[in-house]
């Protein structure tokens, strides 16, 4: 299934890399894609928890905003 | 003595270290003090070139302007 998380404060690749990393560190993720501009992330996974997706990335020091 | 270059492109905390983690890597570099919102990067050296200085910056994809 897919999850896309709205997260606020990415501004570059090393943000972009950071949050990613965190999301594919969790069990059951199994894609990420984010969309630096629009703040988008793309999570495929096998039913993980949206709070734990939202708690990884707010870990990173970005805001989960939807 | 201390050599000022004004960097752009520097947004988060990840940008200003890669930019600091480059400058220290460079032999001879002792301090460096980055200031992410202005974009000044002060480096305290033992005559390190700024060409070269330049150089490391710019190889982590930001721009050296002055």
């Amino acid at each position: 299934m897919q999850t896309t998380l709205k997260v606020e404060g990415m501004t570059c690749g090393h943000c972009e890399k950071a949050v990613k990393g965190a999301l594919q560190e969790l069990e059951g993720v199994e894609e990420v894609n984010v969309h630096l501009e629009s703040g988008d992330v793309e999570v495929s996974h096998n039913g993980v928890q949206e709070d734990k997706m939202k708690e990884a990335v707010e870990e990173q020091g970005y805001d989960v905003v939807s």
